[in-house]
């Protein structure tokens, strides 16, 4: 089953084109939601016509689907830190991002509203939860979490915290403005009870470490 | 501007009247979601006229906006215990109500998805959060929170853990079946940097409690 040199570049148009297809369809439903992103809007958006979209997804639910499952990799940079400092990063980056990406804005509300329109999928978070777990895993070998903290646990609920602070923050700020305040806040409660008390006092969860993370990613060259 | 004997009975009716249609409204919203549900089937299921809903409601909009602000109102029974104990128990009966009242089922639901019908309204989280900061205050007074703990701060965090956690469960389980285990978890992992050792210590964060305050209040006469 090799690649031949003929089919590579025509493999990367569709990519490129299911990239173009999922950013146009992110816009839209960040804008209008669900319900009101119609399918020519998207199309019109993403300069396409339908028979690209029926290539690459079977319907608008279908997108949308794909659209919750980009989130992971919409957060740029992923911290270099580790252990529980790594944890505390992503979720700066994240409620960064969040204002900033609508890729990831609309795959975190199409999340939390995918009741709305029939769909039950918990994929988004049990990737969430899977990637958390992975570095808290690290930090549990430093001996970084209290005795009885598992991993997988802990991981599961910064996802809801995080879950509900973002539609907490959507309903009560403009463009979830007091996000960052509000992961800031959820460390200052959560940590004191799941890391080792020499962890609590060098973590720093600080908007200005955040700041410099965002920054150093806008000067650095893509990746 | 008193109220005469004559105008008492008129306005019993109306209060039933309103009750009977946020009930009707909640049960299809829960059904269907906010796009689903029709003025026509929530009328037939409450047994009344669209005259009777215009003259209490403005539009679909506003029942469900009437749905998301009855929350509170749906946790029973309320807990009696004090201080942070309170708190536990009250997050413990509102997951056990959100699997058996509509009413609190759709208005959870509808809060997390309002951004899908257009609307963008916090009272929900502001209420639960004031309820929460009165009972924390009283745990504060009592000298149960670590020093730095601020109650509304903590209150505010607990909502947003507790919205996060039922969105993650509704995709996750059946019914949101494992709710309740999702809640004993953030206490698990929230009270040992929140919550002094001897109020750590003494806290009960169990099922077993849970069912226990359940069943009181099936056998308690109605209030």
């Amino acid at each position: 089953m090799g690649v031949t040199m003929a089919q590579r570049p025509k493999q990367e148009r569709a990519v490129q084109t299911r990239e173009s297809l999922l950013r146009a369809a992110a816009e839209v439903f960040d804008e209008a939601g669900f319900a009101g992103a119609s399918i020519s809007r998207i199309l019109k958006r993403a300069g396409l016509t339908a028979g690209a979209l029926y290539f690459h997804f079977d319907s608008k639910e279908d997108l949308a689907r794909a659209v919750m499952n980009a989130q992971p990799r919409s957060v740029v940079p992923w911290p270099e830190s580790e252990g529980l400092q790594r944890l505390v990063d992503l979720t700066m980056v994240w409620a960064h991002q969040l204002q900033v990406d609508p890729l990831l804005r609309a795959g975190v509300r199409l999340t939390s509203e995918q009741g709305s329109f029939g769909v039950k999928d918990a994929t988004p978070y049990e990737e969430w939860s899977q990637i958390m777990t992975e570095i808290l895993e690290v930090a549990c070998e430093k001996g970084e979490l209290q005795a009885g903290v598992e991993p997988g646990e802990l991981a599961e609920f910064v996802v809801e915290a995080c879950t509900g602070m973002q539609t907490y923050s959507a309903a009560a700020s403009e463009g979830r403005a007091d996000l960052a305040e509000r992961v800031v806040r959820m460390w200052r409660l959560l940590l004191p009870g799941v890391a080792v008390p020499a962890v609590v006092a060098r973590t720093q969860v600080n908007p200005e470490r955040f700041r410099k993370l965002i920054q150093t990613a806008g000067a650095a060259p893509a990746h």
